[in-house]
């Protein structure tokens, strides 16, 4: 087992990352103090582990909260569910939330725990590697809008984060290779070194073989702890996690939630800001095609359905939080493992990006 | 006007406490530094008020929620309502919301003002004196469950408070009297010398007169100041603030919101915390009369309807927030001037004092 500290002051927590966790009872006790215990799931999930937390909890007061699965019930609703759970178990602010899923589950009994009763404890066990490398760090919390995704949330880290890597062989390929996104992401942003390496392995992550899998989530959770550390609350440089995220969104809102997975709108996304990059001659066309070549080998877009409406797609980007006074916030490329917010581009070649597949043919080329 | 500073380190604001601030455009400007700014009042006030505020932020990008008036609104579905207009706007994180109105309508801004994009600056300017000596300052916000009171919300300080005393010559009379009690609670958790000048002055408070109002409003800002100052999110001391409140919300909520006002219903919970003081020996037979009386003269109900079926209060209590692992925890008082917590006391008094009229009346005589 290997642990990851996130360095926050008095709401600093640690990171486990190994093999078999949830089967360790023991393990799991020691990860909760207090005697009223909710996990929340999700019915794909439930089946799978929820009798090992039952197990090692049941000397608990302890209550369930299952939601459908999916990107769709990542709302008010589902927020409402839990509360509701939660005052009919008469559970009080010294109960503790488990948020036992992906990303959807861990965000709503984030923001669940952020806002019951104006706080309570919460521990993320997430079981995807999605979640594992990005969502279940950090402390982001948030249900989504119909005029837009994460709009309602706080900032509440968790006491501990447990990602159990066994938990990544029930995981469907499609949702392993969105998750692989999200860990090349770290590479573009901050680490040139750890992208080179996943030139090397990327064939062995979608293999799952164990110790590179370890290897990259642990890489990938310290680099994300790294920079949340220095920007709790992304008032600066937190925004850099945001890459591909501002373009993935408008992806995901246009499509309706729940068409692409997340991590394969970034996927398409990072290819779509390293491109933009590219045309305002930040990053040279060969950085363009490694970054292109290793997103392709992994499974992922690189680009969005040919028959999305880019109108829409700018639409959609303006209300991305990260804009200030109406004008659209990018993280653009300097190089693969130097990255920055900007507000200054060229709206052409912004335009010529949303416009995708006919227009820049010969960029892509 | 008097200034009184909130010291939150990062987070700390100013209360400013006056009469005509809000005609004033000058002084308002100042407050919001925000190109971007919603107004968030209700039916009742914005009548009032509202062409003030427009009249102020005319240069801005201005936006305006106007909610229905009455606690039975303060909801996820005034949230929401909330929300959907700041996303109708495309705002973004560098707006900024103005509470205009009393504790509900401060409490559902500033509810989405913590969850609006994880986080955005709000302006508090409460039109009540409950809200002014009260809600408004200390950053607790929240939204209303069917389950309870304040059940989903979130610690948010705002970046202003607004007290302009002249906006109580439009208060009713009853909601005159019931911020009156919040009043009357700080002389009683922490301030002998206040309460001492409470009993000399009640009737010039009820009568509005200027000097006393604003003393009133300002040494009550200070002394909750002082306590949220050391104890921003409730962990300790903060919890002495809810002298009263744990049998006001049980009434509350058996009643049903906006039967009765929540300053009465503090003021009823009050003299019962009182009165449990007294029967566990902790205050004299003398000080129990002192709060009464001064209860009494300002017009408030010193016990609970005499209908109301104490097994129900009972039940109400037990879900509320201030309780650890299922036992009720109340603020008692050792002296006029002096409280604290405790889950501590006779199980028999305590019910003696939830069946009320009929079983105490000789405590009472």
């Amino acid at each position: 087992m290997n642990i990851v500290d996130v360095d926050l002051g008095a709401r600093s927590y640690s990171i486990f990352v190994g093999s078999g966790l949830l089967a360790d009872p023991d393990f799991l006790r020691q990860r909760v103090e207090s005697n009223q215990v909710m996990i929340v799931s999700n019915e794909t999930i439930a089946p799978l582990y929820l009798s090992l937390l039952e197990n090692a909890f049941g000397d608990r007061k302890l209550a369930i909260a299952i939601l459908r699965d999916g990107e769709e019930f990542k709302t008010f609703a589902s927020l409402d569910a839990i509360i509701t759970n939660l005052l009919e178990q008469r559970f009080d602010r010294s109960c503790t939330l488990i948020a036992l899923g992906g990303g959807v589950v861990g965000d709503v009994t984030g923001f669940a725990a952020a806002s019951y009763q104006r706080g309570v404890n919460f521990v993320q066990i997430p079981t995807t590697l999605l979640a594992q490398v990005d969502s279940s760090v950090g402390g982001k919390t948030a249900v989504n809008h119909s005029l837009g995704k994460n709009m309602i949330g706080a900032f509440h880290q968790p006491t501990s984060v447990v990602a159990d890597i066994s938990t990544l062989k029930s995981l469907p390929d499609r949702e392993l290779r969105a998750g692989i996104a999200e860990i090349i992401k770290y590479g573009i942003i901050r680490d040139y070194e750890f992208f080179v390496w996943l030139e090397e392995h990327i064939e062995s992550l979608l293999r799952l073989d164990e110790e590179p899998i370890a290897f990259a989530i642990e890489r990938s959770c310290r680099d994300k702890a790294d920079v949340v550390a220095k920007d709790e609350l992304e008032s600066g440089m937190r925004a850099l996690l945001n890459f591909g995220h501002t373009f993935g969104h408008a992806i995901e809102n246009v499509l309706g939630y729940g068409q692409w997975l997340h991590g394969e709108a970034v996927a398409c996304g990072m290819c779509m800001a390293a491109e933009l990059s590219n045309l305002m001659g930040m990053i040279s066309d060969d950085d363009l095609e490694r970054i292109n070549a290793l997103i392709a080998r992994a499974g992922l877009p690189l680009k969005p359905p040919s028959d999305i409406d880019p109108n829409l797609l700018m639409d959609a980007m303006q209300v991305d939080k990260k804009n200030r006074d109406g004008r659209i916030r990018l993280v653009l490329m300097q190089a693969i493992g130097t990255c920055f917010v900007t507000q200054d581009y060229p709206n052409d070649s912004f335009e010529l990006v949303l416009r995708g597949v006919e227009d820049n043919s010969n960029v892509r080329s």
